[in-house]
């Protein structure tokens, strides 16, 4: 059995020796392992991929005697996570998902899929996933509270927003607050907001990209994960970019999901450590 | 003998015959030939490799006798411009720009460097170039008028801001309009202003990138030339973004400035097309 | 109604002249143009995309008898092509292609997928697509006669091997010439042959990639459509690199695929021009 | 002060925690840690950024006792290294070079450039660096004499090929084993040997690189270190190529001695590990 190891503490002289020697004693062979010190804040931050039969229990209580009082430590089986996806109408980041859980590359298993439009049942039941319609309505409150009440039926580890172009309550994005992820089809932090390619269009740049980061109240201000771009030229439509663009879009958003389902990323205020 | 034939007009049907009709009837041979229509302005851009001795008062009259009266037609010979560079204190573009001379590469005279501190002389100096500093000075009138006395007096085609860290009026702006090329140390529109890597530090980003772009009177905003980018992570320092960021700075600007050397941007509005 | 015109032929002068004036004449616009020369062979290329409506036999009797003999000259409506997809086990590629499909984003239809292993029939049924099993087997002759069976009933403009991982007869290459393209999972000439990925682990590369090409009779030799690559590090198993390729490879490939169908590609010797 | 700890010995449980002990008694801090496991090979790879005082023979002769004892360990200051060019008559990577090393940001001191024309004289001479002239002759072992007497002279920590285009005696490849670099202008290992661009052009290829690698008696084999490359299309001649290829190879380079420069290297067998 395999496990990841997640610790975040202020950072002093010695973490690594007494970590390694905690895993030591308990007879663990540490297999990959992965430090970083913001010297800003004076934070520490590690990831151990350790290999052995553990007592979970024992592990923590003696990391945290050992470490300062408020240490985060987190232990966690090296398993695939459970997972829901909120979708829209476009199919790209939704079924590039799909196609990955269908060949198991995926370290997840898909729970659900949930839209506010119906476009994309046809795709997801395809796949025999279960999907829900929860539209859009002006009630915002009802429309959330039926989200939640579904999402919270599965407990996912993950919310991935694939594509899910309806702005979410801070009371929502709360509720989920390190678990859910998002993709902006800009290269952020510029063209925030709605309909990024226009914006692009309209600026005449020669680069579109894409950003995922997690959600939090501030819109597309999330701490950032993973990024790309593609070239572009004076040909490109906003259309063509829109295009292009999905190419992009697909890819960043399953790196990000990858590196999220097999805990290799810290968030660090408004920062991501990507181990 | 070569020719660029640049042509932008109203767009309308039969364009490239009448041009093609123009040129073969002077025995004059196409090598290359792009075009371009923006389809939302309805101009017609193109740029004409001709290959051939030519009569350029009679190819011009003609031309401009069968388009439209106020299309914009500029004939030129293939020959290398006249170059005249401004920096600061920051060596990468500038000598980047010194070595392609020095090989030969550049398709360009470099008339002069001209700084406004003086810790690029030495550097200058030994590739035997003229160097000039124009200290900066609160009296930005007569700071201006300095640059302009050295600058009008070697009347160049090209003026490369290679990191030039001093925002130019508006009035000295104008006056060198459409020959004037910057190089912003960020993926512009993201980042606009001073220290674009503390800023990207602070948000947390994992590009950076780099933009040449025409100068023009709003700070950051003139037409886009040509982006690029580098993949970064946590560990980057903004000192260590600097740095990184540098060659990508050098690798845009000297590529933008090639383009322009060899006249294949058009400016189009905000935007430029690049052939 | 939209057409593409497609002419190469022996380089000399007024060539854009006289076709720009036949399609005039015929009261046509020319709304995107593109030309190339290849010096080393003397050959011009042209592709021109064409508005109005338009005596297609006229056209072409009257280019060919501007332009010399032997003049290739293709027009065709700007239309969806007719696609043949052909797979083995692997579903990224694929299913790359019926998500665009799905979505309408693919300039295709897509007819059927043939395979040699039953492993994808469900992946390709859920999205109603005709599936054919055609198992290899030791007899060459009769497995490739069994795929051209299936292949004539559909007469497909394009044949994509996405994925087909069995080394076709030059006869049935020679059959599809000019029409079929592979993805190769290495950025070639790189890493021909089998299992790219664990010769480029042995060779220790920082970089892996997929190149689309035309099937022509020698292995991985055919005219190189598109190429890209990701870059890797010492981390990366072979397995590790082979899940990573499959991005580049599906990006690749869907590129490729894009030029193809929109006609953008000439095959020009061993060499293809991409407009 | 700071020093780099190397380590590389087999792998086995408690490596980690067997260093960190050593490190904590000593009183050190472990600012940056990296660690490898060649799992084919089972061997372990460590480099530790260490702050604070120490006795640089205890340290050493404590780890010997602890690890196995034909564990390879290294401790270096943190300092810049003595390095020496080899160039022959293109200036790209050798300006490159240069550049940095006015500004500082070169972490090494470059004792002398050597060539084996005379082209890049005046440019040496610009920066007062000491050059000097051994030309190619018939007599190989003459000609690597006179380099190796050179070269002693100033026994650099590091010798820079940068772009040397001739090739090496094993004798003298042996003699500078894995303090040697090259930059090779192609994505090895396609293209090994003369004139890749020609031989990219005459394959069509998509895509052109550079390879930055260790000198070892086979050419162009040597274990890679860094790679890149940049899009090219059909329109690139082979010399456009080269022209093209030159900011790749220079960048490709100019990283790849960087890592060197700051013990980030490992030679694992044919293949590196970078951390």
């Amino acid at each position: 059995m395999k496990h990841i190891l997640l610790i975040s503490t202020k950072d002093r002289s010695g973490l690594i020796y007494q970590v390694s020697k905690i895993l030591h004693e308990a007879g663990l062979n540490i297999e990959k392992n992965d430090e970083f010190v913001d010297r800003d804040a004076m934070i520490f931050f590690m990831r151990t991929q350790i290999a052995g039969a553990l007592d979970e229990k024992w592990i923590l209580a003696t990391l945290q005697n050992a470490l300062d009082k408020d240490a985060h430590i987190t232990l966690k089986p090296m398993a695939k996570k459970s997972l829901i996806i909120l979708a829209t109408k476009e199919n790209h980041c939704l079924g590039d998902l799909l196609l990955r859980y269908d060949s198991g590359e995926l370290h997840a298993h898909i729970q659900a899929v949930i839209a506010n439009h119906n476009d994309l049942e046809g795709l997801v039941r395809r796949f025999d996933i279960p999907f829900y319609c929860v539209e859009s309505s002006d009630d915002r409150q009802a429309h959330e509270q039926a989200l939640t009440d579904i999402i919270d039926r599965y407990c996912p580890d993950v919310i991935a927003l694939a594509k899910y172009m309806r702005i979410l309550s801070p009371m929502f994005v709360a509720r989920y607050a390190g678990k859910m992820i998002n993709i902006h089809h800009s290269f952020l932090p510029a063209f925030i907001g709605a309909n990024p390619y226009k914006q692009a269009y309209e600026r005449g740049v020669k680069i579109i990209g894409a950003t995922a980061h997690f959600v939090t109240q501030d819109l597309d201000e999330g701490p950032i994960i993973a990024q790309d771009i593609i070239k572009i030229d004076h040909t490109f439509s906003w259309q063509d970019m829109q295009k292009a663009g999905r190419n992009v879009e697909k890819s960043v958003f399953a790196h990000a999901l990858d590196l999220i389902l097999h805990d290799r990323v810290f968030i660090n205020g408004n920062k991501t450590i990507v181990f």
